[in-house]
């Protein structure tokens, strides 16, 4: 993290910055939250985002006690005052705040905290070569919601580094979800298809799957079965802080041949020439 | 919470203590916890709390930082510090601690807090008239495991105040698992039937169990259907924090003729009678 940060109202001393041990996102992990990169400095996509924490917000009985505008301009100014290099990686996490009782908290007080830090640069191997994913059923519960929630995230994350994989890839009864911090895409005959219930819908994916359409490329939004998976043409991931990603490996499954197809770069190179200051 | 608290070591103020923004248990809910309660200010069943912990730090890839003795001896003086003056109740909290990329944490550098209060103390009128619940149909992820996901039991807590429910109980395809902080037990024929999978084994609810059976009265840990909870003769709970507490209505349903039973009662009296310092 940066050396600065806003908490509550406030910019302050990242390392000075904290919360108190009875804040209900620390005791029963209780909150919500967004990452948001930036392109040129400027945070990509951050109406969809500041859309998506207020709908998490209300779901979690929850007020984002920011609008968007203000949102931008505490982003910018953090951009600055940490004198960030290259792109910016920020992370805006909402919790109940203090709990007097460790069950109830007050929506008055929220704790409110919004981190900037430099966009962790995968490397160029990664969008090149493409990764490898590992598969683990499970399906997170209150999908939809972006929530503190990452347990098995979290838990699973060593394991998957270990084996060599990019991501868990979470599969329920057979049917494709969502990876650990990602959402995937797979291609077949030319066209996209994507998981639509039980997952998050991230931005990026939002993004990618309508910038396919407006290029002519079909995108079924559906369930989407392993058997699919193993057989289809290409797969690649999307995410806030990885773009798009290309996959050539789902567990010991080589797909497309293991190397990235050419619907795959195609969605890459479209991704970046639609934004004013891409890579 | 009381002035003082223990952290990472320290006893510090309760109120300039903190944890980073960057830490796992916050950003990622990662984290697992204990609570306890005291009997004549000595921490009951800390052993087995403590093996708990343990257990379930251990399922999340995390090491408790002390062990039994030091966790007994910190418990100790906060009592004193804190000059609690009724009985405590002791909120044990272990996360990955501070994580650099948000998805990883160093299992050397750990969040260990011990925050002590004075034990809630409930309403006679809950021990003699009985409490109601209300039903959710939620089965927790990692049940078995004391981690510090209560995103479901913090979002409709308050729901089930505005119904007047005491808990909330979690119910998954008709099948009777917990409540949002404490086990069920049913009373038939002078019988006790307590879940026994999918859920989080409690203390209490163990010493119960073993308490009644040193007495003559039969356990039977198995799975429990709502069905038999709706014709069962008395329903009570257990908890650390609330001990033994009749149930006389589920939802719409009466238990017991709305009254607490025989059985409940006897169960009640020989948990205090069972404690060196009871009530």
């Amino acid at each position: 993290m940066a050396s600065w940060c806003y908490l509550n109202g406030k910019i302050l001393e990242t390392a000075s910055a904290g919360v108190a041990l009875n804040d209900i996102g620390l005791l029963r992990g209780y909150g919500v939250f967004e990452v948001i990169r930036t392109f040129g400095k400027r945070p990509f996509l951050l109406a969809e985002h500041v859309a998506r924490l207020q709908k998490s917000a209300a779901f979690m009985n929850l007020t984002v006690p920011a609008g968007e505008d203000q949102i931008r301009h505490t982003i910018d100014e953090l951009i600055k005052k940490n004198a960030i290099a290259s792109e910016a990686q920020i992370r805006i996490v909402l919790t109940g705040g203090p709990s007097k009782d460790s069950i109830t908290f007050d929506p008055n007080t929220p704790t409110f905290a919004i981190l900037v830090s430099e966009l962790p640069q995968l490397s160029q191997e990664v969008f090149e070569k493409g990764v490898a994913l590992i598969v683990t059923e499970n399906q997170r519960q209150i999908p939809h919601i972006k929530t503190l929630d990452y347990l098995t995230a979290v838990r699973t994350w060593p394991s998957a580094k270990v084996r060599g994989a990019f991501e868990v890839l979470y599969t329920c009864d057979g049917t494709v979800l969502e990876c650990t911090t990602s959402n995937i895409f797979v291609v077949k005959n030319g066209a996209l298809v994507t998981p639509k219930e039980r997952i998050l819908l991230g931005t990026t994916r939002n993004y990618v799957a309508e910038l396919a359409q407006k290029n002519g490329i079909e995108v079924e939004e559906r369930a989407l079965s392993m058997q699919e998976l193993s057989s289809a043409d290409e797969v690649f991931l999307t995410a806030t802080n990885k773009d798009v990603v290309p996959v050539v490996r789902v567990d010991d499954t080589a797909i497309g041949g293991g190397e990235p197809g050419p619907t795959t770069k195609r969605i890459m190179k479209l991704f970046y020439e639609s934004i004013p200051y891409g890579r």
